[in-house]
């Protein structure tokens, strides 16, 4: 762990967010700037609803300011402060970081799917070719529908108890990537050796499984964005058959990657 | 020295200026803010002239934002920001801190005079009855005029090329510091015992004095408010007659000293 230095040349990185105590870019990020010999902090910075647009102005004019992340409730809303657009944020509409470039534009995209799918990776869990069951089509679940047809699974079958938004999602999807067999669907259809739980269930105490999830093998890729000290109740049913699991916190490592490489220009 | 972090719970002071490069505030108060076991940090912030405006409403909406200190061009144009003035504030309508209530409201004061005479404070320096030959009477030699005033000198005698400014602040000490003898002069009176240098004289290499200073004895207090490694001209002239000094770094120090008291209502 290098130590944090702040002078005069700091260039700095800020997460916009509301409420804010809970985030922790802060740490980590200042912490990665830091080992990688930039002079540069994140800071958090607590914006209020009816503020949010001035804000995001201003904090966009400091000129020692070089990044943005935009965190609940702000993803969406962020969206129009970027003169452009990377693939992702362009199709769900929403964004979780913000750069400027050396012509003073700013270019935004979204990483929460990026994360989750580097950390699968990192746990050595192959995508290509799964066939996919998603639960969740909210914010993060369609940005991890988005990079895993990017990463190129064979199908995703999403699950929303809002089954507008599922159907909405797998529409999109659809229309952006052609050879991924995408549906919103009931039930976890038979034949998936991937599991996703992108909703928030498993964060509250008594939570049980997303839903009826089928049969495991030890082929079968679980994957769970719910951050919690323990494993998740689909993390520890995954675990008993021996499966490959992805859980909060390897997805969260695998976007502080995704999001260096993004601010480096990487 | 206490290691910096920054979290999700981190209270943000800011330093605002054009350039900001050159500002210590950042190292200083972050690690005094560690030192104290508050959660905070000093961050710089590059704010340009045409943005000062917006920028900084900006920055006094931001929540978790409780405090800033400005610092050159924006002394006098920040007053404008502050719900209330404290005294020195107001009398020169300039300001260096203003800091978040708890209703929500912001206070300013100037801390650059309380500075220099915290800084003599502490070298022992006794500043009643004193008679001061005060050169500058710009931002610092109004700040350090108003505070040697209210520290109870008996007189002050202020030389500065620009002699409009020098009456002006000459008169506005009068007005404010009733049992203070305050005089825009052309040289250094007889009779003085306590000499300041509030001008830029100094700063550069091959500066000399800042004037005809007059006969020095051991008594002479003598202050510069140039920050440098090696003693400035006047101060290595005061050494010589084994003057007590009270330098830049002095000043700063005593400032750290008072800003802090300021931010935490102490």
């Amino acid at each position: 762990m290098t130590a944090i230095r702040i002078d005069g040349a700091t260039r700095l990185y800020a997460i916009v967010g509301n409420p804010i105590v809970q985030v922790k870019s802060p740490e980590v990020f200042s912490e990665l700037f830091a080992g990688a010999g930039m002079n540069a902090v994140m800071i958090p910075m607590h914006l209020l609803p009816e503020r949010f647009e001035d804000s995001m102005r201003a904090l966009m004019g400091i000129a020692n300011l070089d990044g943005l992340v935009a965190t609940v409730p702000y993803k969406a809303q962020a969206v129009r402060f970027a003169n452009r657009l990377g693939p992702t944020a362009s199709r769900i509409g929403a964004l979780n970081a913000l750069r400027r470039e050396p012509d003073g534009t700013w270019t935004g995209d979204m990483f929460d799917g990026a994360g989750f799918v580097r950390g699968a990776e990192r746990k050595g869990g192959v995508l290509r070719g799964r066939r996919v069951a998603l639960f969740g089509a909210g914010g993060a679940g369609s940005a991890i529908g988005c990079e895993l047809a990017a990463a190129g699974v064979e199908s995703l079958s999403i699950i929303d108890p809002q089954r507008e938004r599922a159907a909405a999602l797998a529409k999109t999807l659809r229309g952006a990537f052609l050879t991924c067999r995408v549906d919103a669907v009931e039930a976890v259809p038979s034949g998936v050796d991937m599991i996703v739980n992108a909703s928030t269930i498993g964060m509250r105490d008594g939570d049980g499984l997303p839903g009826n999830i089928g049969p495991l093998t030890a082929d079968t890729l679980v994957g769970d964005v719910v951050v919690s000290q323990e494993p998740t109740p689909l993390l520890r049913h995954a675990i008993r058959y021996g499966c490959r699991c992805v859980n909060g916190r390897d997805m969260l490592n695998g976007q502080a990657d995704a999001l260096m490489s993004f601010f480096s220009r990487g």
